[in-house]
């Protein structure tokens, strides 16, 4: 492991500055990094392993110490990040560092059921996480759209239960021998008695409900049957199955969503709750759980739930994941349970990075709790669920925000300051780079897709100043159903979940603003965008009218323009001095409101700064 | 082969329209395309066989019928290429189409012994020539620098004549397996007795020097000793395995540029060529070649050289390739010899498509062979030779390029027009970018790496109009000698070989002249482009000063922003119909002068329709 590390780090690190790096280099006479490990590594990695490390650079050379190789992988990935390009070359700053994690639990789940995300492109996310030091993939492996996994005990599971996209079990263990090496576990999660259609699809007699089940978009929200002994011989089997092909000591069982309609609807299912004073869907799920965790328990798997599995005769031993508020996880806590936050940390959701860096697990509910309660908190996760993500936007989905997850798992709960976690970010997304992952280059693709030309400067710079729709919005915005066949090549598939360019026309405002409009770097700054702006429709126009995948990007293209002609004005009032007419201030109010509406599931991110432009150009502030 | 070039057709489509598609989706009543080869593949494709098709798309569907599976690939990718985004939906034109080859040879050389190229880089270029319909992909395995082929019967091959990197049985098997797949064979070329001191390295007794050797920069210039029965039986046992290795039937052995100063100093090896009458060196060299011949000959392959292998006495089952100019491609064809042409197909010597596509192997002295003499041209090879030349920009300096060399041995010799082939290249290389072909994405990470910040636009503008020197300029240029273990991240390095933007200012510059300084849209075109380039040394000034990388560069920025300074007088001088005064004009000569000269190995490349603006204003032409 811990050579096979240091061979990734030269290659890297030759990547990165573009020099043909060998190891050998290291025997030179020039300054040298030493790495020592005090322990070797292990197998099977464990949850709460040593992974500290102490990295100290000075003008001679570079030491490296760790108890283990874990830490080992984290220094040499905090070393890659201290390369810099500097007018002399590259250089590394001289610095001591001692480091470990603050959560022993700081994980990335990737859904591939909705959507299969082939090997490769996990592989390269599990580099990203490497260099972020996560050290799990919570690895969601079918959901109702699509079951990913090679059974050879039930082959009708991925026959009947994917469209052929799914992982042999030479592909999973190669994959978890990769994430191994990079000091990442894999946890497999295997969604139950909720989330789980496409196994109805191959062995439909696991169903409560009659079935016929097949993999297709809004069929029936159908769960196990929990009541019948049969249901437990096949997850007998199939668990036996899977522990082997997984050698992490965590076994996720979801448990999360169950519709009890198919429970309530059949008379056998009624009858047996009836006979076991079972009153409710959640008691019948409770029992079912415990069926789990002790099958779970036969081949020594500690088991995992979301958190609706949290219930009083949950074995403490179980381990909760919050995905509903923070409130679950102090609550589970509290009763005894180790717990893990998902909630803050959806990467689906479009929030900015700078939101999920402000989720800490220990605030809220939990920080009311006992020290001995908070050691209960083994760490967070953050999830990639994959409605709208394939193989093609998925790390632009989870990239670079991701990283601010990561942060907040391993750092101290005092780093706060959200603008010097994006200088961090910036820096951090140019490393990824190197890595493999598309999280910026895919956009170029895509944007010959849209337009059909090589000129998409025009769309380029539109695409910059967009996001997409926030939370579950675009789900609740679709007129039909959804379909988890349907293309995904609309710009709300492409945009950045981010702005950048947003952030920062926003930041130049602000400094404005605060300087009395008098900050001329700020205000050239501010006038260069928005000329271009306002020129923008024009040269997209064209575009626009002849691709089918652009039409639809019309008025948010003109809402852009028409608000950085506006805003120009307003800059022209701000710097003769002259207070815009309370006329005209009105007038732009209706356009901003126009704006500021989602068009095409896209957020223009421009409108506030623009509002703060216009309003303040009216001289109340002066 | 058949059925996985369909299934890789359908990734393609789903990857160029960013729908899920399945191979099923043609089974549905929506146009379908109907596939039909009448005759099945064989194992190892030769050549000569029958790439023909021909494809009917109408408006109820299509039908794609050849008399081989080879052509029912080319069929498909003519198919993709013809896939446009429209104002409507993704489309094909209704078309029916003919179409077979003109040349049977249509390759592409790679060389891996000056810098190794991993596999994976080598395989999507071999997507990339499935895409333009190459066919023949020629494998210059090792060279003085790198011995890239494991051998089990002789491991010091690769041992003490690598840096490790090298391909192991299994990968090379592999890589042929995944090319035959594609309709394309693998020739490998075994380069004596010139070129060949990593062989040395492992093995010294095979020099005509007595060395020791070693692969380093600036080593001895060392040849195979022809004189020895011992060179002959190593070659027999290490042909004997490669033969076995590499199933295409054509065997190349180098030949070219041999040295013959070891031969001269080495008194056993001029006795040799006393007591058999050998006259000169080139007289010891073609006794080699025979004994070669006869080595290939027990293994039923058929030998290929380059052009100085062409004596009086070679076997005229000899394939010869001409690199030292058309005039040997026309000998070789006129005494018997099949050849083929890589002159005027150097892709390391940084032309413009347009100069490659200009070149054809039936022209200069080609011309006047007979019809008999001329069928022995059987196509032609553009090679990819890599002194600068890595896994990180190897895409680039292939492609889009390339693309040209294929179409013109595709193709009609009739179809000449460079403007209509820089259509067709654009389109294809927005294609490429599916492939996965890395020649446009791979200057981003480059630019972060050089700039060492995100805001790399400046950059980005000043690298779109240079290209590297032509020809061997940098090589002359060196100070000291070269050393292929140096790094190569500068600019020269990564900026594309052929400027677009430089040729669109170009062609605006024309149309505008042409129109006698009248076209306002051309003239608009300019100006713009103009502005952003005098204003873009301030703008990239701070990056020049904090890189080590960029920091030659600021002479060439200076000259773009200066040269785009004068433009702009005389767009004004144009626009106001006032001729610019002769002494103005006078004093920009010399600015002319210093921007046509290379800075930090690279040439601007407006400076001649910056002239023509500058003379223009002058009012003559008026």
């Amino acid at each position: 492991m811990l050579e096979r590390g240091v061979h990734r780090f030269v290659a890297e690190l030759s990547r990165e500055t573009g020099m043909l790096l060998k190891q050998e280099t290291f025997d030179s006479p020039s300054p040298t990094l030493l790495i020592h490990a005090v322990h070797s590594s292990e197998r099977v990695q464990r949850l709460g392993d040593d992974e500290s490390y102490e990295l100290a650079i000075t003008k001679s050379g570079a030491k490296l110490t760790a108890p283990t190789p874990l830490g080992i992988l984290h220094g040499l990935q905090t070393f890659l990040q201290l390369v810099e390009t500097t007018a002399n070359g590259f250089s590394v700053p001289a610095v001591t560092i001692e480091d470990k994690p603050r959560f022993a639990w700081r994980g990335l789940l990737i859904d591939v059921g909705r959507h299969f995300i082939p090997l490769d492109e996990l592989k390269r996310n599990i580099d990203g996480m490497a260099a972020v030091k996560m050290n799990v993939l919570h690895w969601h492996l079918y959901d109702n759209e699509g079951f990913r996994v090679e059974s050879k005990r039930f082959p009708r599971l991925q026959q009947a239960g994917s469209d052929g996209l799914y992982y042999t079990q030479a592909d999973i263990r190669d994959f978890v021998a990769y994430a191994h090496d990079r000091g990442i576990r894999v946890v497999p999660e295997f969604e139950m008695p909720g989330h789980s259609r496409s196994l109805f699809a191959g062995y439909p007699e696991l169903a409560s409900g009659p079935g016929p089940y097949k993999v297709e978009p809004n069929g029936v929200d159908a769960v196990m049957d929990p009541t019948r002994e049969e249901t437990y011989q096949f997850i007998e089997k199939f668990f036996a199955e899977m522990a082997g092909l997984f050698p992490d000591e965590y076994f996720h069982i979801g448990g999360d969503e169950v519709n009890g309609s198919q429970w309530t609807a059949n008379g056998r299912i009624q009858a047996f709750m009836n006979a076991h004073g079972m009153k409710t869907n959640q008691d019948l799920q409770a029992y079912f759980n415990q069926r789990l965790q002790k099958i779970l328990n036969k081949h020594q798997k500690i088991m995992m739930g979301w958190d609706e599995v949290l219930r009083p005769d949950l074995p403490k031993t179980v381990v909760v994941q919050s995905w509903r508020g923070q409130q679950s996880l102090a609550a589970a806590a509290q009763q005894g349970y180790r717990s893990l936050l998902s909630f803050g940390y959806y990467l689906d959701l479009m929030w900015p990075a700078s939101q999920h860096y402000a989720v800490d697990p220990m605030s809220g509910a939990a920080a009311a709790l006992n020290p001995d309660e908070k050691s209960r908190i083994i760490g967070g996760e953050a999830c990639m669920w994959s409605e709208w993500v394939t193989a093609e936007n998925i790390d632009s989905r989870i990239w670079p925000r991701n990283a601010s997850i990561a942060e907040r798992l391993w750092s101290s709960p005092e780093t706060q300051d959200s603008a010097s976690m994006y200088t961090r970010l910036n820096r951090l997304s140019r490393r990824l780079e190197w890595l493999g992952l598309t999280h910026r280059t895919s956009l170029l693709t895509a944007f010959y897709r849209m337009a059909g030309t090589n000129d998409i400067a025009a769309l380029r710079t539109l695409a910059g100043v967009v996001e997409p729709v926030k939370d579950y919005t675009r789900m609740n915005n679709l007129k039909g159903a959804w379909d988890f066949r349907g293309p995904l090549n609309r710009l709300v598939d492409i945009a950045h979940p981010e702005s950048d360019e947003a952030r920062h026309f926003r930041d130049a405002v602000q400094t404005y603003a605060r300087s009395g409009y008098k900050d001329k770097t700020a205000e050239g700054e501010i006038r260069a965008r928005l000329i271009a702006w306002r020129d923008n429709d024009a040269r997209l126009r064209p575009l626009l009218e002849q691709s089918f995948l652009l039409n639809e990007l019309k008025p948010l293209s003109e809402d852009l323009s028409a608000l950085a002609a506006a805003s120009l004005f307003a800059l022209n009032y701000l710097g003769q001095s002259t207070p815009s007419p309370n006329s005209w201030r009105e007038q732009q109010l209706a356009l901003l409101e126009r704006a500021k509406t989602p068009k095409a599931d896209l957020l223009l991110m421009v409108v506030e700064p623009a509002r703060q432009l216009i309003e303040g150009s009216g001289g109340q502030t002066r």
